[in-house]
């Protein structure tokens, strides 16, 4: 699995990626404010390949994810660490407990490109499947978050098969991404959903549900 | 619905909500880091109510979705804003645009309650029914979000009766909530689910599908 090392945290003053802001409001007469972050909006993507009859998922590292289990075992890890300083993490927690199942996503920044182009892109690039738009059926949208986001997601679902196949996926290594393309057989997936020991999103198991509720029944049997 | 009024925006530089830090670690070999946010975990419960057949949801303002929906219409309205000025928002969209449906949750932020301590609380002081842990049913848990937190979310499932209601609910006004219970019938909730003119979290969706295979076989035929 991942190697993860030289493990160092400290306080972040400015980002490129968090762009916190306040806005200021009077509701129903009482005045208030609320912190927030700017983000993008988002696709998110089902994969079912008819060819081997399993979910195709990625599975990654997430620092976020790692932190929050560091800190549950280190309650103390995020103290006394001024913003000059970058301590370096002791005895730090195995990889494993940061890395996530997750569909195939992506945020939604490219000028011009519409959600469903979007999608493709995400497709190819993280789990290697040339699919096109007549591929794509919309599922729904909803929002990613409520309180710190509130960007929307909109959720698709694609049928592939090993034909469609061009390459190994993985994402984009020129930008950071090490991602895994994992493939859950249809059989097991709803018992891999409701297991909490393999960390995972709510779109994960949502829509696996949705597949075994819509999908599932009108397939050819085998 | 909410009057929302006298809405200003302006850059957070510092936040008791928003926790920025920076991760650097090396993966496979090469150099990386990401900004994240510390956060609680939580806990969110899908409420059935026996009595009326219905779901009981929760509806609020959230300045995050709404700002997403005024950076929608206004693209630049995050531009030009300097850290010293606070510009009034003009020509403001209707609040409605950041009004989402949810399931009754809460962070766990209370030192020796536990999750399902917790869980009991919110659907108090939210929806104003008292329930039991006895009366709780874990659904399962997941990652509220992977990019930027990484906290985990509990889901519950609470079934009510209208001799359980104690109070109207709606949160505590003295830390600034006003949130209104909303009861979607159990004919009307795949609907509602699947109307994406009723901005609602996954939870939502995700979990009235799980009641409507899980739970509405079971329920007794009126």
């Amino acid at each position: 699995m991942e190697a993860i090392e030289e493990l160092a945290v400290q306080p972040c003053t400015s980002s490129l990626y968090l762009r916190p802001f306040r806005l200021s409001y009077r509701q129903n007469g009482t005045k208030k404010f609320w912190d927030f972050m700017r983000t993008h909006d988002s696709v998110s993507i089902l994969i079912f390949n008819t060819s081997r009859q399993c979910f195709v998922v990625v599975k990654q590292f997430r620092p976020a994810v790692y932190m929050c289990e560091v800190e549950r075992h280190q309650p103390q890890v995020f103290q006394n660490q001024d913003k000059e300083s970058f301590p370096s993490l002791e005895n730090p927690l195995p990889a494993v407990v940061g890395v996530t199942y997750e569909l195939c996503a992506g945020i939604v920044d490219k000028p011009g490109l519409s959600l469903e182009e979007t999608a493709c892109e995400e497709v190819l690039e993280e789990c290697g499947y040339r699919v096109s738009i007549a591929d794509l059926r919309r599922i729904t949208s909803y929002r990613s978050g409520v309180g710190v986001t509130g960007s929307r997601q909109t959720l698709f679902y694609a049928e592939v098969n090993d034909q469609m196949r061009t390459s190994g996926g993985g994402g984009q290594p020129e930008e950071g991404e090490l991602i895994e393309v994992v493939e859950i057989p249809l059989g097991e997936s709803m018992k891999f959903a409701y297991d909490e020991t393999f960390p995972k999103t709510m779109g994960v198991i949502f829509s696996f549900m949705w597949f075994h509720n819509n999908i599932a029944p009108k397939l050819p049997k085998k």
